[in-house]
């Protein structure tokens, strides 16, 4: 098969018929997936909160879906996808927002949720297959004390290998900072996507050539990931006056290093509006912030509020079966929250300048009172307290979303661009890692993997 | 006994014979000791890591010791003491190093290491007696997963009620900062000073109240703290070729949010040529950092550092009886490790500005290299991160000492002057925090409680 050209996403040609039809032959008894309604379906993420990606990647969608069972059935698949220069997409929990587990150019969806099995749980520490559930680690790791460091928002639905692959941070980056930082990542096991499949352990700093790579370099089997004490968390409301308010609060709880938390995400009215079961907690008019503090700490948390807002919630976080838990209402699902009621709004992702926080948030504020608005997450970013902005955008069209883009670039507050597929253009410097680049031709040389997402990567072969 | 003035401790007096024989007639069966060497010998902290303290305090005794069985001998004591304004100071373990535990006017030395009962722990939380020595503490909350958040160099004898009372913050300081910051102590029960004794439970922030008060104000019975949790430490020792070399390591791995630690000591060479055990872990003419790294972390402690030290010390935390752990050669143990062999030396507590802290630790440096052997302990302080500075001097006289600490104040280094006894001139400010002031005249209105050592107090009955 040497005489095969590398893969042209360009072409956005999907595999022939024939070609599939051999891939199949070589699958044996790996669970497939063939069902245009059900590949079309599971082909899709939630890149719909973009209408800019809506108009793009609408209508993509793979081939087929293989579901292998465990790390045997995908190096056999990578063998064969290799071999027949299939494009091969990774899913998980599909989750994700920028169309990470859409495939530009057909191909195999490949379905890694069965890999799910913890190999081990030691103290701070997990190894666990890709397609393990966040809510199934932690349910796993909190009879022993421990829990993930952070976790999106989707934690209920969302797999561990999608959450790294797709990134970044979420819920605990209060006090980790994002997947990026040193040791939030452990190890990653990849399988190569070669006709001879190689499978590599990336330990350490190299395991983050996987993170936020959207599975273009290599197919991540299993993960290592540092775990965090499961405090007894407490889900706080908190309602103000007015956004500053609750923004400022927000900043000192956030500098207290005696109170233990794991959220702070400051909300301006009238976003709480449409918070739907949360609304008996939302007073009209006030902006809120929502928090997790741990037990221990609510006292003083208290203390630290004093006369300044009121609290409307204070119950223990519980996202078991059948729960809404209150984080359901942060990060990437506070814009989902106003979505189900208002299509025309979509978001952006801000990062803060950490020196000149508050400043900015007020300068952003007062430059788009209506048609930005603005939702902040505390985070911890290169060892600064800072905030991740993941304001609610009324949308008119995409030149007025990317002179707003302009604008806040222009005012120091940086984008990674939700309204993008590539791992570039969603970067806040519009550039991939360089290592990453560099192990995705060692591992992916036909450009096979998830094709069209790395847009700097040129096959050699 | 109205008609009694209130006690003057300018005037330096004892108790007459006569109002200690009324006084121990009171006392009923609770156990006093009277013979002389003990009490002079019990009478003593670690003051004499001050020359001027030394100077100032040598000498200075109690009159007799009384070790009460429980609360209610505490007030039995006290209820005496007031009505024949009889002086009163508490002591514990006697770790510490500014005289706190030292009576300037003689009275009643208590001793409160018998009040060491654990009355509960929950996950976060623990409430315990005063005199509860912390090593205990740990050892009791450990298995529980827990631990204390911070404590002193000298874990291994202090008791929580004389590391509350006599401040300020240690190992765990990284994480959490010093007692002072708002979380770090729950509550606290204390006994009054008079003659019908109340019990006054302070919880949140009032309990800052009695946080570096040296027991002046109100007798500390119990103290509800919150807990850590209890990582699998690794203590760590890396050599570098120069000072700044293990400053700017150290900071970088401060900031790391990734990376779980505890201790992080940079300590300029020669400083470990004295550190006896230890010194087959520190090369000739290399300055030091010490860690204790959680063993999760590791790793990515390593990759951290990369090629810029060399690891001398690898091991497993182990305090345990006759064990010595590594964190004695950091905080205060650092200047006490030289002073066993080099009585000519002395030490500051310095606090570095957070934004420019790099460049002030080099300025320092600059300015003393032989006469202020640097030592930093880095630190959370008001949520930045910074360093706080314990670095051995070379003393010659109490006047260039005062000038060396004029030069650092010049520079913005801010100084915790460890060579003065009162409440006010070891602070920052050279004040008295107004709340600790006005509770101490409705605890202690006859100025009983270790008279002297808040100086701004003045008697208003």
């Amino acid at each position: 098969m040497n005489d095969l050209t590398p893969f042209d996403v360009a072409s956005n040609r999907h595999p022939s018929t024939d070609t599939l039809t051999s891939l199949l032959a070589e699958l044996g008894n790996i669970p497939v997936v063939t069902d245009p309604t059900i590949v079309r379906r599971r082909s899709r993420d939630f890149f719909w909160y973009s209408p800019v990606l809506n108009d793009q990647l609408n209508g993509k969608s793979a081939d087929l879906i293989v579901t292998p069972r465990d790390e045997a059935d995908i190096i056999r698949v990578a063998a064969a996808c290799a071999r027949h220069r299939v494009p091969l997409t990774v899913r998980a929990g599909g989750t994700g927002n920028y169309g990470q587990a859409v495939p530009l150019a057909g191909g195999v969806l490949l379905d890694i949720t069965a890999l799910d099995t913890i190999e081990w749980i030691r103290p701070g520490q997990i190894r666990v297959g890709a397609g393990a559930k966040m809510n199934a680690i932690d349910a796993a790791t909190q009879p022993s004390g421990y829990e993930l460091r952070m976790h999106p928002s989707t934690k209920r639905t969302a797999t561990i290998g999608g959450f790294v692959a797709g990134g970044s941070g979420g819920i605990g980056s209060i006090n980790y900072g994002g997947l990026r930082e040193r040791g939030n990542i452990l190890a990653a096991r990849v399988v190569t996507m070669e006709p001879e499949p190689r499978i590599i352990e990336l330990r350490g700093d190299a395991a983050q050539k996987i993170n936020r790579a959207y599975g273009t370099t290599g197919i991540i089997t299993a993960l290592e990931m540092p775990l965090a004490p499961a405090w007894p968390w407490i889900d706080v409301v908190v309602a103000f006056d007015d956004f500053m308010a609750a923004v400022e609060f927000g900043h000192a709880a956030a500098l207290a290093d005696g109170i233990v938390k794991k959220l702070l995400a400051p909300i301006t009215w009238p976003l709480p509006s449409y918070f739907g079961a949360l609304k008996s907690c939302c007073p009209e008019g006030k902006s809120i912030l929502i928090a997790m503090i741990a037990e221990p700490s609510l006292e003083s948390f208290r203390n630290l509020l004093g006369g300044r807002g009121t609290i409307t919630l204070e119950m223990p976080t519980d996202d078991g079966p059948s729960k809404v838990p209150l984080y359901e209402y942060t990060w990437n699902h506070t814009t989902l929250q106003v979505l189900k009621s208002d299509r025309t709004v979509t978001y952006l992702q801000c990062l803060y300048p950490h020196d000149r926080l508050l400043q900015k948030v007020e300068e952003m504020r007062t430059m788009f009172p209506d048609e930005v608005l603005q939702h902040l997450e505390f985070i911890r970013f290169n060892g600064q307290l800072t905030c991740s902005g993941l304001p609610v955008v009324r949308y008119s069209d995409a030149e007025r979303l990317n002179e707003i883009i302009r604008l806040h670039e222009a005012h120091e507050v940086h984008i990674a661009n939700p309204h993008v597929y590539t791992v570039e253009d969603g970067s806040r410097y519009k550039r991939v890692d360089v290592d990453q680049l560099g192990f995705k031709h060692e591992v992916d040389p036909y450009g096979l993997l998830n094709p069209g997402k790395m847009r700097s990567f040129v096959a050699e072969r």
